[in-house]
C-alpha cells in the first residue's frame, strides 16, 4: 500500500503553485507557474532516485532504473497543467500518484526488473493552446512539432516561444521511446463512481471529440441607429449556433455531449452590433457514428444560420480524436488488481480526453479512475477525499509492480 | 459659409490620433490617445482666440468672448472620443464643426454679441466606461461625480483614476454654467437621410434607451464528462437571452431596436462549461411605452430562461434615458436656417444617444445631422463626403450667429 498521507501532502504542496481565486488552481501550460511546478516535481523525483530527460515539447520523463536496464519500461503519469479556473487533482493526481508509487517502491527496498518512467505531459488541458493533449499527441506522432510550436493563445503568443521562455524546451527528440505498458491514474471528472459508490473506475473506453473553431463575420454597426432589418449581427449568429449545438447533443442522447464554453465578440462594445464572433464547439461521444453525425449536423446548421443572417462563416478543426478502446489485457489486469485489493470497482467510459488516449496508439495503455465529489471538474471546487486518492494509487502501485516484475 | 476644405483638413488631422486597424479610429475615452486629441483641439482653439476651462469630469469649455461678456453664451459641440473600432466623424464632426464656425467668424471679423462656448464632452461613447454620455450627464446633474469616478472598464481601471492619469481632471465645478442655447452637429449614423436624398436632418426627437447589464451564474464544469442533464450552463443562458432580445425588438416594430453587442463568458475555455456569462442588453425606442414594454419583457424572459437552466441572474441598469423632444423653437430656427440656405432637409428622430439629450434638460437644445454612407457608424468604415460635412456646418454657423446676435 502507498503512503496516502504523503501523497496528500504532495498534492497540497503542488496546489500552492499557481493558486486560483477560489481554492483551486490557475497553472496554465507553459506559464511561469507551470515552470515552477516542473522544478518542484523534478526535485521530488530526483530525491526519489530518478533521473530526468525532457523532450522538445517539454514532456518530462523521470526514470527509475530497473534491475534489467535494457527491459522496456513501465510508464505512469499524466499532467501538471491546469485550466484557468481548474481543480487541484485533474492530472496532478496521476503525476504525483506515480511519484508516490516510486517512493513506496524505494521505501520497501524493492528493485523492479523493468525501469519505471514517470511522465508529465505538456499542455494536456488545451485551453491556452488548442488542441488538448498536445505534448502526448506530438510524442505519439499525431501532430508534428512545427504545428505544435505555432499554436497561439488568446494574446497571440506562440506555444513554442512560451516553452522556450519558461526554459523547458528539452533536447530529446519526440517519441521513439520503448513502452512496455502505460498506466494513467486520473480523477473521474464525472458523477458515476460516486453515484454508484465505487472506489475504482476501470476505464475501458474514451469518448471521441471534435473541436470546431467558428468565425462569423458580419458588420459592425450602431445598435441605436441601425434598423433591425439592416443588420449583419455576428452575436445573434453565435447565439443561434450555441442553441443548435445544445439541441443537436440532446438529439443524440444517450451518450453524447455538446458545448460551447469559449465564445468572443468583437468589438464587444455595448452599443456596437458585433461584426465578428469567434467560438469553439466541443462535441463528444463514445459512439463514432453519433460523433460524426453531430459534427455533420452542427456544420450544416451553422452554415444555415450564418447564411440567414448574412454572415460569412469559417470553420477550423482545432481538436479531434476518435473514440478509444484501451488495451483489453492491461485493463483486465487493472480490474484483477483492484479486486485482489478488495476495492469496489466498475468499468467506466472516460468522458474527458487524456494523454493515455494518444499513447494507447503506440503502446499498451490503461487508465485507473477515482471518484470526485459531485462529478465536478474544470472547476476550482473540484474535490476528492484522501482515501479515494490512496485507493486508486494502491491499484496503480500493484499493477505497476506486476508489470515491472521483481 | 464655412471653409469646407479647412474643416475636412482638421477632420483628417484629428483622425491620425488613435488610428484604428481599418481606416477608422480607436481613440477611447481617457486613454493616452484621448489626451493627445484634447491637446491638439486645445491648441487649435487657442489659435482661434478661445480660452479654455476644464471641469472635474474633463469636459473642455473653449470660450470665444462676446461683445457682451455678461450675456448667456451660445454653445456648440459634441465629443472627440471614439468606439474601439469607431469612425472618424462620429462626435468629431460636431466638435471640429463648431471650431470651424468660430474660425469663420474670426476670419470675417465678426464680433457676436453673446460669448460662444465650444465644448468637448468626456466619454460620450460609453464603451470603455458605461454609461454613454457620462461627462454631459454629470454636467446636467443626472449622475454624481462619485458615481462617474467609480465606473470601471474591462481591465478594472476606474474612470476617475484614468482621467487623472491622462492629466485632464480640471478644476471647474460641475454644471452651473449659463446656456442661452446649445447646438450639436452630428452625423446621422443611420440610413434615412442618404436614402431620402436630403442634406440636413432636423432632429426633433431622440430615442430612449435602457442598458441592462446581466450576470448569469451557473457552474464551471467539464464539457466532456458532465452529462447534459447535470449542467448549469451560463453560455446557453446567454445565447437564449440574445435570441429573446432580438425577438422582443422585432415584436415591437416599427420604431424599436434591441441588441447585445457586449457578451463575455468565463472562464472562456473550450472544455469548460461557462460558469459565468456577462452581457449588456441595449434596448431603444422613441416611444416611451414600447421602451418600457421591451424592458419589462426582456427582464421577465431573462428570468425565465435563467430559472429553467438553474442559473442565478442579476440585472444592473448601466444606462437609461427616456425619449427626448428637442426644443421646438430652436428646432424651428434650425429648420428655417437650412431652408434659407437652400439645403434639402427633413425632420428626423435620432437613433443614437447624444450629449445634447442630457443638455436638453437644462437649456434649449437642438441637433443638426448630415447623412453618412450606407447609414454605417460605430464601424471603422464610417464615411461622409466633404460636401455633406460643410453643408451641415453652414447650418451650424448661421444658426449660431442668429442666436448670438451681431
Ligand atoms: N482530462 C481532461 O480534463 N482533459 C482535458 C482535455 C479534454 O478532455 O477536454
Ligand atoms: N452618438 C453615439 O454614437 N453615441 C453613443 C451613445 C449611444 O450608444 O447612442
Amino acid at each position: 500500500r502507498v503512503d496516502g498521507a504523503r501523497l496528500w501532502d504532495s498534492l497540497e504542496a503542488m496546489a500552492r503553485i499557481g493558486p486560483g481565486v477560489a481554492g483551486g488552481n490557475n497553472r496554465q501550460t507553459v506559464t511561469d507557474a507551470d515552470g515552477e511546478a516542473r522544478r518542484l516535481f523534478q526535485r521530488w523525483c530526483e530525491d526519489a532516485g530518478m533521473t530526468m530527460q525532457v523532450d522538445r515539447m517539454g514532456n518530462m520523463f523521470m526514470r527509475l532504473e530497473g534491475a534489467d536496464p535494457s527491459a522496456d519500461p513501465v510508464w505512469m503519469g499524466s499532467h501538471l497543467d491546469t485550466q484557468p479556473t481548474g481543480g487541484r487533482y485533474d492530472g496532478v493526481l496521476g503525476v504525483l500518484g506515480a511519484l508516490e508509487v516510486v517512493r513506496t517502491i524505494r521505501d520497501r527496498g524493492i528493485k523492479p526488473r523493468r525501469p519505471i518512467v514517470v511522465v508529465n505531459w505538456t499542455n494536456e488541458e488545451g485551453t491556452r493552446f488548442a488542441p488538448a493533449m498536445l505534448g502526448s499527441g506530438v510524442f505519439a506522432g499525431l501532430h508534428d512539432e512545427a504545428y505544435a510550436n505555432a499554436r497561439t493563445d488568446a494574446a497571440g503568443l506562440r506555444f513554442g516561444d512560451e516553452l522556450e521562455r519558461i526554459g523547458w524546451r528539452g533536447d530529446q527528440p519526440m517519441g521513439g521511446r520503448p513502452i512496455h505498458a502505460l498506466l494513467e491514474y486520473h480523477i473521474e471528472q464525472g458523477p458515476i463512481l460516486e453515484a454508484e459508490g465505487r472506489q475504482i473506475g476501470i476505464v475501458t473506453h474514451g469518448q471521441g471529440l471534435w473541436w470546431l473553431h467558428l468565425t462569423l463575420s458580419g458588420r459592425d454597426a450602431h445598435t441605436g441607429s441601425t434598423p433591425m432589418a439592416m443588420r449583419a449581427d455576428a452575436g445573434l449568429g453565435m447565439a443561434r449556433i450555441i442553441e443548435a449545438v445544445n439541441r443537436i447533443a440532446l438529439d443524440h442522447q444517450p451518450g453524447a455531449v455538446g458545448s460551447v464554453g469559449h465564445a468572443v465578440l468583437a468589438p464587444n462594445s455595448p452599443n456596437v452590433i458585433a461584426g465578428t464572433a469567434r467560438m469553439t464547439i466541443d462535441l463528444r461521444s463514445p459512439d463514432a457514428g453519433k460523433l460524426a453525425s453531430m459534427r455533420e449536423r452542427v456544420e450544416r446548421e451553422a452554415a444555415g444560420i450564418a447564411a440567414a443572417l448574412g454572415l460569412a462563416l469559417t470553420v477550423e478543426v482545432t481538436g479531434h480524436f476518435e473514440p478509444v478502446a484501451f488495451d483489453p489485457a492491461l485493463t483486465a489486469l487493472v480490474r484483477d488488481v483492484a479486486g485482489r485489493l478488495g476495492l469496489s470497482h466498475m468499468d467506466i467510459v472516460s468522458g474527458a480526453g487524456h494523454d493515455a488516449c494518444w499513447i494507447n496508439r503506440i503502446g499498451p495503455t490503461a487508465m485507473i479512475m477515482c471518484p470526485c465529489v459531485g462529478g465536478l471538474s474544470h472547476n476550482e471546487a473540484e474535490e476528492i477525499t484522501p482515501d479515494w486518492a490512496a485507493a486508486g494509487c494502491d491499484v496503480l502501485l500493484n499493477t505497476a509492480l506486476e508489470l515491472a516484475g521483481v
